[in-house]
């Protein structure tokens, strides 16, 4: 039986993501569930969508993952369900499922959307607010029971797509930008480890700050130091150890970051 | 194997959670575990009650809940179990299950209740201060895994009751009150959907404000705006696009709230 | 199947705990998992021994117990597993599982540590900064598919220990310390009910209170009182009714409190 994994912005005191489990264990005894987080800033589409982009490599085959960060629930927006390599996906269609798509196509992947409009996987009631009970935790559980993808609607080739900014090359190397800022105030970035070439000899500039080399591991330096690192998703994260780099630089998502190349 | 629910105060940093699935899954290794909330602010016996009553119509036939609202633990207040409908309850004697009561009763669904008092389906050491690992959670893990509920004690007939307010007639329409409020400062009312007439002409009153209409969805007003719309549990709920209500108004639980019918 | 649990420093909002299930079930499809708490102090080894101690024996035989508060993560410090009587632990060599080891130790159980150094166990790439994802759970996952611990590396004698104190004979009984201030300000010590005689003869000696007689449950006093109480862990715990211990007496992890015998 496969995985169902619940993403949302529910935050972690609401029952909302306990009903979901409940229509899927209606319909899907047996299914393994996995909260990714109910912890996505309210309707940051961003950050659910990078949140995805970072989990989903790690779970099985067939694995299904149901995200509500759904700011137009209950206007014409789509639901969509979607096939992305050898995994699913379950959710309104605003771009949250924009990364896994764009990793996926790079790596020439097969990848399929289906607009959700088969009333018959959903539930007998379905209220104008809560899409993730009503609509995508049937249609997921449906999905991880075996239901093929086409039962739940017709094909579409124009899912939305989320404006996800690419780095590019600067004089002195690679231009890249913040995408989140996480709870503890690191900065994560568009940057991958690919970018950077001598980890020693790179210079970061964010803001009105250089950071000369990047760290293997925060306990490299003392606190209160600001460092760049690899972090778990292979992407540069501008930190300060033990410390806000967020408050420490004034920064926000969308600033820019340069990787400069010394000869 | 059917699946078990848990409610409680425990604080979602706590451990306690934790290890009532260690106590259940010693008993009943394969049930399926959901978290409802445990962020019921402490000792909230109502704010348990509504919960579980917004939550349990969509479980399957068969699942228990254990609800640890329990500020007279260590006293003499019983523990019970129940069966209301299809589905069984475990935890305090203290009106935790009154509302999902009500309603069952309201359609004529049967109901049973029984007093906690066999010790042999309880955990070897019971403690004062801990009855939900003690007693409520092996006790939904015999229910859970067959164990019929005479097993554990004798019928009563007088469980506990909250005194849930219920709308009632007034001049111009119906008056209902503020249950709850969320952590976002929304006002849950005992007003549901029945009460009101047309949406587009209803007037609601809540402390010096009135709002004309309900909204289908936030969508539809900028933020800032006060709007009434229907839940997902078919309820009036009183919000502040982006914003507190709760603030707003300087709202209360215990508020009128009055649907004023126009003709 | 056996359980898998899971106490961590990642904080409720990260997605994190998400990550270790996607692959922990991709090695062991049906082994259930327990989150703990994922809201231990960040690297906070003391506060993970002591819940693993409170938790681990409500948890079958078998179980499988993932650490994860890793402040030497990248540097050269092992990763280990561990048999401790019939429970298994996975997770850095840093003192995690010195209570529960210590405990096993004074009640005769058998022990045994090895340390991680068979990368066919860990996933293909291991990041310096995420042994939770990369090492810890694959591990966890494969002693719960039933590989032996052998398997793992060789075995240890040494493993890191906690400087945990223990209480000492004084004048006039015993003196012990607050070992943990928990997120209400109650005081967790490493005083037990061994160490107390008659309840109500007692008096409790903290900073520059005293406390006469201890309470079977906080329902005993009124709000604002400071009480002592055996908790549900068979210790000492001291907290202020509906308030908070550690404001009240300007406690601190580490403060000395005495056990008086009156005669």
């Amino acid at each position: 039986m496969p995985v169902i994994t619940l993403t949302t912005d529910f935050g972690s005191a609401d029952y909302g993501a306990g009903i979901l489990k409940g229509v899927i264990w209606n319909i899907a005894p047996k299914v393994q569930i996995a909260d990714l987080t109910h912890d996505i800033s309210p309707q940051d589409i961003m950050e659910g969508a990078l949140v995805l982009w970072r989990c989903t490599p790690y779970f099985p085959d067939g694995t299904v993952h149901v995200a509500v960060v759904d700011p137009g629930v209950g206007t014409p927006r789509r639901g969509i369900a979607a096939q992305i390599g050898e995994q699913y996906y379950v959710g309104p269609d605003n771009g949250l499922f924009s990364m896994v798509l764009a990793r996926a196509e790079a790596s020439g992947q097969s990848t399929r959307f289906i607009h959700l409009d088969n009333r018959s996987y959903w539930l007998d009631e379905v209220t104008s607010v809560f899409h993730g009970r009503d609509v995508f935790s049937p249609v997921a559980a449906y999905l991880a029971s075996g239901t093929a993808l086409d039962a739940f609607g017709p094909t579409i080739h124009d899912p939305i797509r989320l404006n996800i900014p690419v780095p590019f090359r600067s004089r002195h190397g690679w231009m890249g930008k913040v995408i989140h800022i996480d709870h503890f105030g690191n900065l994560a970035t568009n940057i991958s480890s690919d970018h950077i070439g001598d980890p020693e000899k790179v210079i970061i500039r964010v803001n009105d700050e250089r950071i000369h080399g990047l760290v293997a591991t925060f306990g490299e330096r003392p606190a209160g130091t600001l460092v760049g690192l690899i972090d778990s998703s292979n992407s540069l994260a501008i930190s300060v150890v033990n410390g806000s780099a967020a408050a420490f630089l004034n920064a926000h998502k969308g600033d820019d970051v340069e990787i400069i190349e010394q000869q």
